[in-house]
């Protein structure tokens, strides 16, 4: 996985600010890359960069600087362009999905180069011709220009979700749970105590039962009671229960009593 | 769909840099949604918040400042909370793109919350336990922690995404061309050109095809001509021809004239 990490490069072509030259590295590196190329940047290296890195200060290090967009993508199998829509000549178009599935599956056979153009202006029409693809965020129509930082923040994630899905990973483990669930004969004795305190706190009349256990089971049913859960609750109604002997008598204890005990 | 993205609001509790702020309104609004609550920024309004938001500046004008979590989520009937892997007490967790639909599908139906916690330490757990879900983004396990914009802007992207595939849209018309696509007889009489021209050309012989034919049918194909880019690259055979006979003499043109004139 990090050797085909190694084979994707951001390349940022003119870029202005030295502030996104340093947020465009820390997304890199979040996202899992390393390699960031800087066509003719205006102010680079500097300070506002290496602040704005963070932590991510060894890819702007390591970060190459070029004359032309040319050198910069010259070793490239695939060339993936960020683009408005409405250029006027149609380019092979990606969603951003598309172009992380496509960058990820094809940084296993070759380098491969994700370009993003200027703050203002974003790539040219003779830098777009260079690209194999083009990328587009459907952005909100009314304000489609993103920060440069976040273009590369976006795509840099697609890369990294078509990485992580052909691992099965991280998703699997994002939903462990530190205490196994409750099993359905945990569950049953659980409603049936429940059902007790609730007649002992007068609160039930099994005679009239209308839907109240139905939708209290359904409730604890929707939760997925794990056993630590279930013992905290089968903790408070015997606390109930304790309360209400306590008030009306221990002779009231044999009536509650649950025909099964648990 | 414009009324659904009122119903979204994102949270930002206890920011520290106006910065993060403005970036932060700017995502808000490229992904389509309006809605910015502040839980007690320590320095805003400011203009280093209004400089970032760029053409967002009405967002951050219609920011609500709050002085509490709880405040600011109150009428919220789903709260999804921003957080790191691995707290003590695992929550109900889910991916970014769990995350966008899940926050899209409930938008039709009531207030939905997408809070974000300081840039340093994130959200306490008191207020992640205030929270419906829990929201990872699975980071370089290297380096997880992102600017705070930069997490913005992916879980909002994942919001726009969920919003866009229930429409089927704008992906359809993504791959839309300018120009049709040649059909099948068009290429094949583009094919015969092109070997007329290639043998007029002496690079072809016929006699010898080896794979030259194949693998330029196949290179075409591959790239599904449209029906200009199909005159243009007959225009180029034509001359092609013009200028081979120019040198040897018209008489040659009938040798190589195709059977089925086109």
């Amino acid at each position: 996985m990090n050797k085909r990490f190694d084979n994707i490069r951001v390349v940022l072509v003119d870029t202005s600010h030295p502030g996104n030259i340093g947020a465009a590295a820390r997304a890199v590196k979040n996202m899992g890359l390393r390699r960031l190329y800087l066509v003719s940047p205006r102010d680079f290296p500097a300070d506002r960069a290496v602040w704005r890195a963070a932590n991510a200060a060894d890819v702007l290090e390591q970060a190459v600087v070029m004359a032309s967009l040319d050198e910069a993508i010259a070793d490239c199998g695939l060339v993936v362009g960020t683009s408005a829509r409405g250029r006027s000549i149609p380019w092979p178009m990606l969603n951003p999905r598309e172009c992380g599935e496509k960058i990820w599956r094809e940084a296993s056979d070759h380098d491969v180069a994700l370009v993003f153009g200027r703050e203002d202006r974003g790539l040219t029409n003779e830098e777009l011709h260079k690209c194999t693809f083009h990328v587009h965020i459907p952005a909100n129509p009314d304000y489609s220009s993103l920060n440069l930082a976040a273009a590369v923040q976006v795509l840099t994630y697609e890369v990294r979700m078509a990485a992580l899905a052909e691992q099965q990973e991280p998703y699997q483990h994002l939903n462990d749970w530190d205490i196994p669930p409750a099993k359905v004969a945990e569950l049953e004795l659980y409603y049936q105590h429940l059902e007790q305190a609730l007649v002992a706190l007068g609160f039930h009349d099994p005679d009239n039962p209308r839907q109240t256990m139905t939708r209290l089971r359904r409730l604890f049913n929707r939760i997925r009671l794990d056993t630590m859960e279930l013992s905290i609750m089968r903790g408070v109604l015997t606390a109930i229960q304790n309360n209400v002997y306590r008030l009306t008598g221990a002779n009231q204890r044999d009536q509650d009593k649950p025909r099964k005990v648990d």
